[in-house]
């Protein structure tokens, strides 16, 4: 019984970490897609989503019939319900990557993004993709240096968020009011990328040391 | 066994109830705060997103430690998984009337709407207070009647989110840059109340009905 449950649970896991690698192409191909003006290529992240919806789905019915069948406790649990969690929030960051495709899409044949702001653009991308690494990394080996390391890079993409205002409030700023609303709202979607990082590192602290800082 | 299982599960969902109203008044409170830039209003729900955040975390303990104790099968474990959703995503609408809030008290003693497009946004309160209260009832009666008239609040309130687009977008929009930004993410706001309150209104659906219609 515990033999058949452990890899039940190890099931789980890489369902969660195939996800948490479908979303980091996802958001890749996103960025890749907005930045380039490559409608292919958002075309295709946007048609792509739906698998994400469907493995995160697959890992939800995974989590809810090992609950039903093994009634897990403890450590065991926690692992289970931080699962159910984990995978909304990624299914979130897929949708979050869908949505910057589909702006990417929308402004084609131009790009998006002015040039002005496209060094900022950039390097959110860089570093959105960075943290969606580095998730898949934390939830293959629950190495504790990539939650910080992921705390960090929201930190940076904060940042990023605010020079996409200052750059859009500057006297100088001459786009148009469509390029400020995608500015406005490709630059949500990447903070969010960050905020939805962090609360999957801070799960998997969780789980790996039993300290809760997601409520700090 | 059987009694402390269903007072357990009964408290479950009176908590549930209890968030969906704090939610309710939040994204009322942010509404008003915003449309009469009433800083002090804005101040409070700023304030008291600690209390929905409190609420939702008691509510999820609650739901892991029934999960823990009582291994909860069939109907009862889709209650206790779908109740710790719901209460991650009422958290989430409410941290949502938060930046409402927030846009209402940096503005301050400016409104953050300006006149030409206020009466869109007058709408979009109006219909997101209704879905809220409507939330709030499907949450205690369970009447489907309820979960279907969320889904056309939630209608509306697409149609009145393209028209602040719409606004955005006419020639004659003469609007500063702070004020295009902050109608472009006020009104996202209001459209994840909507796709929020169809989440829920789905899975109530789900619960009742045994029917998915979420994925469809």
């Amino acid at each position: 019984m515990r033999d058949i449950f452990e890899a039940e649970l190890t099931q789980l896991g890489d369902n969660l970490v195939q996800l948490s690698e479908r979303v980091n192409t996802a958001i890749s191909a996103a960025g890749t897609a907005l930045l380039t003006a490559d409608v292919a290529l958002a075309q295709q992240t946007i048609s792509e989503d739906d698998a994400i919806d469907a493995l995160a789905r697959d890992t939800d019915d995974r989590a809810v019939l090992l609950l039903a069948q093994q009634a897990p406790v403890a450590t065991d649990l926690r692992v289970v319900v931080s699962t159910l969690r984990m995978s909304a929030t990624l299914e979130r960051m897929g949708d979050l990557a869908q949505h910057i495709a589909q702006v990417a899409r929308r402004s084609y044949p131009q790009c998006a993004i002015p040039e002005p702001v496209l060094p900022v653009f950039k390097a959110l991308h860089q570093s959105s993709v960075s943290l969606a690494e580095r998730l898949t990394r934390l939830l293959e080996t629950r190495d504790l240096l990539e939650a910080n390391a992921i705390e960090r890079d929201d930190d940076i993409i904060d940042d990023l968020h605010h020079d996409t205002f200052s750059a859009l409030l500057n006297p100088n700023w001459a786009g148009t009011t469509q390029e400020t609303i995608d500015i406005t709202l490709v630059g949500r979607y990447y903070e969010r990328f960050g905020d939805h990082g962090v609360s999957i590192a801070r799960r998997v602290i969780y789980l790996v040391t039993g300290t809760d800082i997601a409520h700090v």
